[in-house]
């Protein structure tokens, strides 16, 4: 309880997909068989470029938003996920980072008791998905940037190379559950294996 | 639904007592009996030198941060906020930006679903309030200015005098049930009177 005396207040950013709910596309791959819908930031790192690939494919399947809301309402977020958080915002401000769209994370969030989500909304028109345009460039350095600005201690957790811009940029930074081969890259910064070592790590560096 | 489809991500900022919860400093008057505790933003618009007089009082009354603590564990939020907040929390992002304190909102958070709350810290040695400086200087206005800057259309509603900084910069305001005669002073802000009033409002300006 020393954070509720003395120095500084503190805001936990947190990634959402693969760090407390799946991965909406690779599920929307499992149900309709398309599998070029398993491309992902591994394989295309401008994020721009990859969301215009997938729109291009739904198009070509006829794949509407109505679809990948039914694949992501039979979802369910990750096994820890909803007590973790619980805990978390019981004791600091939580914000969710995410570059999930506004169209896709409701279910999420009803799950996980609505906790704040900054993310971005696709251009739909009727059940098509029409286009992407970022709410804003590097929205997920620039929001910590903007807490420290507001005197916030910011805490980051990302599990992915679009998280990577986040972690450098936070007061402090941990890797939650990331795939083989990434922490060796930033070998600055720990690794949190599970919910758990993530809660201790995040109250070791208020 | 055009909202999810079109135009700007919304962020509705709010203020918390008066709005969705009832005045802390007013019930530990009630309780203690310390009338001085009764002064106001509307007796003192200069809220360090009304934190200082505070701080001073309950120094004076031997009043520590348990017994406020307490008198707060007996309050209920205001009739329907609850509901308010959850009808407006499945449309939009929801802000509480208030200038209370960390060691007081809890109570109220845990009845409120914990909604992301932006406020102070009191500095408090063992159980004595010791001192009071803000976290960032007007940071209602200045927190509404960093969500713009995130591309966000910012709404904002408040009560009282300390909010008209966040309600003239947002780029839809209003005041919620103010005290008598400060509408009058912005007849430029328009005025709801009640949850539901309110809701309608936010819908009209999106």
């Amino acid at each position: 309880m020393t954070d509720m005396m003395s120095g500084m207040q503190r805001v936990i950013t947190l990634d959402m997909e693969g760090v407390v709910t799946p991965e909406v596309w690779i599920a929307v791959a499992d149900h309709t068989g398309v599998d070029a819908l398993r491309r992902t930031t591994r394989d295309e790192p401008d994020y721009q470029a990859l969301m215009d690939y997938r729109i291009a494919i739904l198009d070509e399947h006829r794949i509407g938003l109505s679809t990948i809301q039914s694949v992501i309402a039979t979802l369910d977020v990750l096994d820890g996920a909803r007590e973790f958080l619980d805990e978390l915002r019981g004791r600091h401000q939580v914000v969710l980072l995410s570059d999930t769209f506004e169209q896709f994370a409701g279910p999420f969030m009803d799950q996980l008791g609505r906790p704040h989500l900054l993310c971005h909304r696709l251009h739909v028109e009727g059940d098509r998905v029409v286009s992407f345009s970022p709410r804003v460039d590097e929205q997920k350095r620039r929001t910590v940037e903007l807490y420290q600005a507001l005197n916030f201690h910011v805490t980051a957790m990302g599990d992915s190379h679009n998280d990577v811009a986040m972690l450098q940029a936070a007061d402090a930074a941990s890797f939650i559950h990331p795939p083989d081969g990434l922490p060796e890259r930033y070998p600055e910064l720990p690794v949190a294996r599970g919910y758990r070592e993530a809660l201790d790590w995040i109250e070791s560096v208020g």
